[in-house]
């Protein structure tokens, strides 16, 4: 027997039309579900609809298979995009690491209390093992990838091997500061989040930190965003500041950014994986929470 | 013949129970309309449903007499605490100030530009008109009604008096530096909206500036909420800070502060008139823009 | 007499060497003057010193003439680029404004209530006087000076020509939609504030919120610099930043960055005027308020 | 021979009169010191002065005690409250923590990549080492001290004892949750900074984000300030909030708060041990990073 407090996701987008909301709650109200939280959107731009119900059952089995089933005629009346998912079956994520590790000691540490829902099925860097000495990777493959220009291109066939075999379902490019390739970008599209670190669309490519000394804002940003072969410019999920001064240099404004860094990252990540978040075009739909 | 533009709102809540996001986007799209945009909230401790829908009529008649008169038995059904309303039906405003206008100005700045759907009714003082002689009233009737503690009861009757008979749906306490009698915050139960500068609860009741200044806080902020006869507990809508220093002086906060009160106070104002607030016990759903 | 509450403010930059704070400290020591405020900046980039400070004077006669001749031969000594104001002197600013006035409207409440302190020579408007109908200009001299690609050159004359005559010491677009000539932006040169409205380096040059729109950026913001003859790329004095959503159309991000662009341009201009503000090359140090 | 590049702080207070900048900028520069960052506050309420200096040798020998030593005459004449610190030389930080090990695992990360510049001494909880197995504690001393209410006074003796023994010259309070007591609190006095999870003075006391949630409001915070024997009364250093919405249950805000806590935490004890931090009464002068 469920507990009435089981809670499932359904997330779509869809050309608009009238009458999507009411199908789509008549439809949940007829197999004994209950709304608890619901958002829509209409963009009048793109014409596409999109929503994000979470509900429990709470009459009848909450029998998750058996509703996605019974929900197949109504998507496709309605040409749906959909997705409708128990949030505790977790999605499997593969983060990718270099250098710098604070977004990875973060993320491993939310995931670790709870907060971020997900199974880590392998921490890739193109640094060793050692890097991360202090880190607890509490059994999480680790696997080290070197790259270098010569090397790059069996070195990213290594990584979406990794990324099949491991049954992953996204990547996170947590401070992995290597560019992917426009094949590997393509393969991941859409399941690749990284996190620049800096305001986009201001000061993208490398050293971003320094770019922004040298032109002397007044605030400095991370931008959580998809991966696409156009670098930087994929669609943005989340974006943060902080206040600097003329005192900071670039180191500190590296210092500095962070927090701001880790803190994106770990938003959108988990807006991701709660269903949030919504692809339109070369932008996102964000429920947040 | 209606533009298929015209967007009309419905705002409800009611107990929660299954069916009702059903029963509403059914009765909508059997009207003929589509769903714009629509927020729920579930409430599980309350227990209660909220709901706000932005929607427009695509086929047939933008009759929204009819539309809600046949809405009726649907929001019987579920007992719904709801209205349906036209945006551009401005509501009629009643505004008070004393001699701090700065809230004031922001307020008819904003009204003129048409960034606050309201019509105002009128402008009360204790102070005299020559008070705000840089401001352009444009017409709008102002009551100058000085007060005393011997004739508060009498001013206070004044007040409700001009509210009254100027037709006003809602107050607005702009910086209005008088407390309300019991009697008449229970009139305006609601219907009445002030701003507090601090963020509540810290610094309560008279001269929060000097408060904040005195306990040595390292943000000030100031808060709008619908006013009730227990002071600066009525449901808070909406709050916001900055960042002070320790060089700030009382004064420096009451000027840095003016800018958090005018601008708190204009989203609450707006927000509400949006059908954007929902009072749920001493709380508000806030249905954010 | 002078009261002792009377307060002047030393600014200054310099090449970088030892003894600097402690030659301007003992010199205003020995004119019986106490330091309230002070900040400093060694900037090992470019190798130059900054520094502010606040004093009053408590022996003798705070007669700055006097204290300004006798501060020539330390500053000579060490290379100082320097001011010493009474801030009761308010400095003389022309306002250049096109239709949209929320800015100009803000500085002049800010003005009148005398939070910024200047006296305002004139406002130019390539709009007619009519055009801000609401606004009380207080027998500020209005000057209707439009223009067009072919009369760009002749009106850019008679704005510099208004600029000398008035006794002006700078200008401030308050969202003056017209690009200043090389030329005029030249004159101008660390005379003249912008504020542009976005968050730069993002979105330079024509319609900011269409570009934030467009590029789905999760936050918007505005900027405010000195106007130099690079387009948008002159030393920024301030910034900040609102969260939007998905559901904002540009209209929407024009309405919130109002509120943005308003306080920005306030802030860098009260605090250029309380001499807060020191160029450095492409940069600015901001002593803030 | 020392690098130029080494840096000292001095930093104090004084009862204010004339001459003090003069005096201290004087004496370094006769010391053949270079001011690299300064900056003052005259407290005009209390009547004292606040400074704090960053300067480097630029001539002659760094010798620190030596120029200690030489500042005696100069910090007596003035009544200094003062010290001059080498940063390098890391001050000795005991940590105190309970079941939650967010700001914990926070500041032993920043503390491992040199954020953070101290030594820890040791790490004091209430709860077993198995509670934070997946954290490095790198051979940091760890002390299982139960607590009861029975117990309480000798659970404070061994934590009095052990902060003596290890020769920590301060605590931190890393959501350790107990009350101190008065003795300890008074022995500590100065030296100890706590974390508390609201945005006092709104919040005292126990489960501070269920007060917020049944107050209804907007923005939740958290306070870094100095233990004093009155609880949540005592000097801050600093404070942050982030906003949070209706559908926020108390466990959201425990979790949206966890973010707040850690990094006020984390910035308050980093200006501590840069000596940023200066008790004015109960208040603090924070010259911010």
């Amino acid at each position: 027997m469920p507990t009435p407090s089981q809670t499932f996701v359904l997330k779509f987008s869809c050309p608009d039309r009238a009458g999507i909301v009411a199908a789509v709650s008549t439809f949940l109200y007829e197999q004994g579900c209950n709304i608890l939280e619901a958002q829509q959107f209409d963009d009048t731009e793109s014409n596409r609809f999109f929503m994000r119900v979470a509900f429990n059952v709470i009459e009848g089995t909450a029998d998750l298979p058996r509703i996605r089933t019974a929900f197949g005629p109504v998507a496709d009346g309605f040409k749906l995009d959909w997705s409708m998912r128990d949030p505790a079956e977790k999605r499997r994520v593969l983060l990718l690491v270099s250098k710098f590790d604070h977004c990875l000691a973060d993320l491993l540490y939310r995931w670790r209390i709870g907060e971020i829902p997900m199974e880590i099925t392998g921490i890739i860097s193109n640094h060793p093992i050692e890097t991360y000495a202090h880190l607890d990777f509490d059994g999480i493959p680790f696997h080290h990838l070197p790259v270098s220009k010569a090397t790059k291109m069996e070195q990213e066939a290594q990584v979406w091997r990794i990324f099949q075999e491991s049954g992953s379902e996204m990547a996170v490019l947590a401070r992995y500061m290597q560019v992917l390739s426009d094949g590997l970008s393509a393969k991941l599209s859409g399941r690749c989040i990284n996190i620049h670190h800096s305001f986009l669309p201001g000061f993208k490519g490398a050293k971003p930190y320094h770019q922004a000394h040298q032109r002397g804002v007044k605030l400095i940003g991370a931008t959580a965003h998809y991966v696409t072969s156009d670098l930087d410019e994929g669609p943005i999920i989340e974006q943060d500041v902080e206040r600097i001064t003329h005192q900071d240099s670039p180191d500190d404004l590296v210092r500095k950014g962070r927090d701001i860094e880790r803190r994106v990252l770990a938003r959108a990540l988990a807006w991701h994986l709660q269903d949030r978040v919504i692809p339109n075009g070369h932008k996102t739909i964000v429920f947040r929470d």
